[in-house]
């Protein structure tokens, strides 16, 4: 039943380039807002890019996200997922950063999902740079690991870096494995590519049991032979999905810090999305754009639109579990 | 006595990054909403170039306006005035446009702001192309001809385009004298400059008693001696401001369709603006920043920081008329 | 029988950067020159886009793709084809639109088109937003129903706009098979995506019997399999063929007032128009080319690009005819 | 009397955005044309950069100027002067620039401009680099060494560079009071600054008797007094006036390849012009805009919006004459 | 005497688009050539904005003043100085910053700067954002206070931030003078303008005796006259001159991360800087350049430019202590 | 045995942003310096564009491509070659151009690279425009002419240009071939596209034996289909490869004089090179890299990629003839 307090505003009636621009034309709750309970889906902006070893400005990403996601439509033609009909989706605001202190900041973000959580409320986050992934993660996996998903050109699971320093954008997933808040044997990673240092983070992750999946492998067997086996690595369990943009190539995506050539064009980064139609999604994040190096607008024109198709893969796991 | 609900959200608290982007940060209300009665000064914007002869895009004015707005902070450091405590403002969203009719868009615009005028709401408006200030000048000056203060390069008083169309950014001053809107007597252009079609415009203005005041007897005379001509002009009854940013100089205001060079600098920008103190004003609107000509943006902060010396003055004339 | 006078200025004698940019460095013609009555094909520009209803700016299309155009060659290196040999070329104007009245300017284009077919000149434009199709097909298809190719990633087959209005380029198509300009089981689309509405359109082309194609059936069969059917679909009668440039992946065409992820890339985008070889093509055009979201004119180097591979199918078309 | 077929095409009729660039919608004629005999001032493109010995890209000024001259109007509002009615005025095109030798082009300029010399067409040229005066002064100086105001950031009277070499953009003026073009009592330059290598040019300056006017005399004495001073010093004779576009300060033409901060704004930049009235003038340019630095178009803007006030007072000298 | 190793490379001989970009195309040293004992002056980037409360970017500022940098020669004309025939100057590279923690950053700033202090060396920075400062003048006034000279918008005197948070580049002044680095009696800041929070920073300041020149005050009195009240206030005493890109016009400098309009143009950013001719200058820096905000390159530009003459005073006073 | 002077600054020491930038963070060296003899593979810049016909800028493009090698890191992930550890890299710094003396430039290219097969060192060279490679081949082929394998858009081959000019970046092969640096027979090209003058160049190439794999063929017959026929041509003799950056769709590498659509995107781009492993490969260039048209830095993070997968298979080289 479509509830009409939570529809997007029509383009008809309010001109795309019109209003103040929450997510999808969403209605915007604060957790102040009586309605908030009737929230299935939320989506969340975490400005923060607080973990940025080289290029900034993922903190800009929610505000260009936004603003580029008044030109989203209410339906999925090829899936036929109609979100906004099937569960309550809002515009739950951003998380406030503290753009001076990390572990401040991860607090925050922390406390914030916290609240979502008990709420029933399921997030799909615009970050932010992948560090944001870690805080998010604390709050959703309280009662157990979850599996991960992970879309991105980089592991993220070094050590450290500048001599010691564990909480950057490139040492999330190895932070949240050593927590426990992932289960290593339900956890890809998907397009891996781009120089390497040295083989540290691999090495870690194959002693861990973490499946990576370099983009040779994808181009050669194909969206659909990988995506099947992204599917059986994170069985029926909670799973999580974090989709960094520079997943896809920087031609398509050059609004981010660390780009890496050779990647997947447009379409193929829509199509491993939806193929996840199915898996038991309980949060999903898309994260890395940096507005600064692309005024433009074409890679948060590209990040809104995987994370509509990220909410109706979201809004048929929200819906299958009622 | 200041109240709490229509301050702007600090930046010490959440930072100007991050946030849904209303206008200067304030409460986003609508006609719906109760709140709305208790408005002083609402800031709208009107989303429209469908009187646009030449270059489009100042349907993006008011969305790219309201994302700079969030680096105003709350007080005039030289007049000392600190609008949001003295007055309440909110942002009452955009009047939604008809992008493929000038008349109904313009039927709608004045709709929006009768609603407003029965409310006793004091509007500060964000264009939109010149063509915006005429439906606003229609639901203004319903019981009498208002005093005009026009900063611009152009007069915008030709007669029509394209074989007899009435109704363009070219002709809307035209148009409000005809219609016994603007008093002719009190109506005064300041900034005019450009290369001349022809004479037919200053012929006009000079029969009806407008008072043009070219850029170099700006520059020769001097903001001060000026701006008490301007203020004389417009004397005590109600006046209305409308600041057209093509009136500053283009390297400062690149953003916006029809550019003259040889234009007042920014802070002369800001000076014309402090001198209206004083002045009976019953609404203003900055009108023709157009972002696709200024991506960078630069033109729209220009605009926002006019936008508050607007609102600053706008503070000050409601309050005196309590 | 190559005519001196309708050769393209070589670049071995005048760089490419140099000159007055005509189409291609065609000359010149206007309706007043006696050589007009030699012309085979004519390259117009429509400057407009009255009927926009997101982002302005295609009526800069035309010239940014004239000034691109002088990097166009003079053979298809690929068919061999060669066409300024083949018929006499040259670049007719812009039509003069106005823009400010919609009616007003279709007529205009129309009745600028009506002289073009009696004088027997096959046209290829330069849009212009795509409302500018829908007057040209009442120019050309006085006499019968023309067949219609339609590269898009939109069916601009919807009714109506902003309550009821029936002129924006969402429309174009549905008032063309009203009309009865184009022949509905004549008529395909290719490359349909984005998210939707609803399915309005879509229904409404099934009733008709309008066939359309979106991108994931032509990714899955192929552009030769595809272009198979298109071509059967519209046999042997008369057939215009229209481009909308955001039937391309926005990455490779930015500057474009409603881009759409997951289209082709450019090479399949030329692709698709070497299979028209043999099509009794009538005109064609290539529209929606928005300068101001692409300052740096790469949008309009591949328009221009294609607009060579579309000139190279109707010289065919019209070489044929003879 | 005015030529109407030498008069603009009106913006009322076809909108700015629309149709063949040529200079200021002027006719286009070629010296095959029959008409070009009744040509009293010609606007010629240069574009070559072969001179640059830095940031190239001046080659393609001429293209971006004429797109925006189709902004310009018809008549100097300041000076009342209308040029188009004045004297006859056409778009002579572009000479054609041999990009891989200097000395050939060189040639290639003079002979061109020995044609209109011979055709009594007075010239005013879009640059090009500033070299391009040099070949420009020997074909207007046949008779006499002329006099010459300059308005540049830099003198360009080294003598040579890179080991001995004579002609770049660095060395026009001394080769041409070296060949007997330029009188160098007669020569004057307004606006120098910018880091110096050392001071050879200025000692040579000096011992010639050129008059060198740095940017801190002009704004210390002011326009008006400077510009008394420049036309004493050329006096009655034939003169020439070549306006290099790195005069105005950087921010307000970034366009250009070697820019100097600390320059005039652009209401300064039209002022020395307005006071060349009486000058007799034999011919202008504009030079060094360079659209590669200024995608945007505001430098192109400027420049043109300059040319047209050089044209303003050109007119006036070719009046004069008669 | 000229010293031949610290010569900056000659454009005539290798053109300045070449080479590997050090500060001005000096050599390049670190603490382990035998060489750096000889230096004068330093030239050392800090490559950091972890202090940065809004816009990010100011890291990569140093990187993009080197390249400009190249474009720099050899003397100022105005004043005569050229500071590398007068003292030793060397690109001494980059601080290496830890983008992930404050503290770490400001002690690594500090040490490196301990070591030019021991050498003797004299300090030209740039930064980074203006916390930047800092850790600078701890290396600085490790003997007794300094004066200080802040060209700036903005005081930089809060206390703390983001619930108080002591280390931003909003409170790095308060701070100093906290820490005893600065004596505030002999701090003086010129250009503050911009909305305010409110009044904490100037009450405080007025509290410590910090002298603060407003914009318009600089305006109104003009520049020979507020530059001797800056001399008179930092005395002969020991001074350091801190210059934030942002004390300019944002139009000159839009490559920042808090502009405010109404600022300097460049001549005047040039102007106040030539009037430290004889104040004892012990170190100097140029901040906040952010390219991300300016990728053009107009503001790297202009703050090289103005690096330059920052080095002609520093120069002066390091030979006028010898 | 790593050799630890060669290796490049790691970036968890040094933050990619900081330090100036050298090729891929390598030591620089000159003649001048004693280890030069110790380095096996160079990395040279050829800031020129002097044989450029159209749109000029690749003279900047190897300070460009220093700037972005800073985020290389060291290790090929896919063919798991470490080339800083197999051989000695250094960047040597660039040749010192004449932009305006086309036949010096040539001579001072081929002096430097004499002096480095003196030295027994391999170069990689960042262009430049094409012509930059004859001068390279006359030193490198001093003994035998070399193998070919070109990666372009453009076949290179014309015989002259602008009535008989012979050096112009559309002419290099045709003179290398001519004067007997490449073996005919042993030269391919692969990737030519674009609209065609003729087929002057297809007919002289095809007289000579020269292999031409236009874009058609590469896509339909695959990589490694014809990469293998490409290593069959040059078989196991002394070859050069040159990549001109337009090889590569314009989307993805905008930053380029002469674009043609229809190329091979970046992920295509680098497996073309991992193919050349097991080639006698004695140097290898990339060209045309232009930043002017790509200020956003894309085409050059591109560019350095690729440097870098050619610096894999050099290294490999190289180490098979030790």
């Amino acid at each position: 039943m479509t509830n009409p307090f939570f529809q997007p505003v029509s383009a008809m009636e309010l001109a795309r380039f019109a209003g103040v621009p929450t997510f999808m034309r969403l209605p915007g709750l604060t957790p102040k807002d009586d309605r908030i309970n009737e929230v299935d889906i939320g989506i969340i902006g975490i400005p923060w890019d607080g973990g940025t070893t080289n290029r900034p400005g993922a903190r800009h990403g929610p505000r260009q996200l936004r603003d580029y996601s008044t030109m989203i439509r209410a339906m999925n033609p090829v899936t036929g997922v109609a979100p906004f009909t099937m569960v309550n989706c809002a515009d739950l605001g951003d998380v406030a950063p503290n753009p001076v202190d990390i572990e401040d900041t991860m607090n925050r973000v922390t406390s914030f999902y916290d609240d979502l959580t008990e709420r029933g409320i399921t997030p799909l986050t615009a970050g932010g740079d992948h560090l944001t992934t870690l805080p998010v993660l604390r709050a959703l996996a309280k009662s157990e690991p979850l599996g991960l998903i992970q879309f991105d050109s980089h592991t993220d699971l070094f050590d450290s870096y500048f001599g010691g320093y564990k909480y950057t954008h490139g040492t999330p997933f190895r932070r949240a494995v050593e927590e426990g808040l992932v289960d290593p044997k339900r956890f890809v990673q998907v397009g891996i590519r781009g120089t390497a240092y040295n083989t540290e983070d691999i090495d870690w992750a194959e002693a861990q049991g973490i499946r990576i999946i370099r983009i040779e492998e994808l181009f050669d067997r194909g969206i659909d032979d990988v995506m099947a086996e992204v599917r059986e690595i994170v069985g029926t369990g909670q799973t999580y999905c974090t989709y960094d943009i520079d997943f896809v190539d920087p031609t398509y995506a050059p609004g981010t810090g660390t780009p890496e050539i050779g990647g997947p064009n447009s379409f193929q980064a829509q199509q491993v999305i939806r193929q996840l139609s199915g898996v038991n999604l309980v949060g999903a994040d898309l994260v890395e754009v940096a507005p600064p190096f692309d005024a433009a607008g074409g890679t948060a024109w590209l990040g809104i639109s995987l994370m509509f198709e990220l909410l109706c893969v979201l809004a048929q796991a929200v819906d299958a579990r009622r």
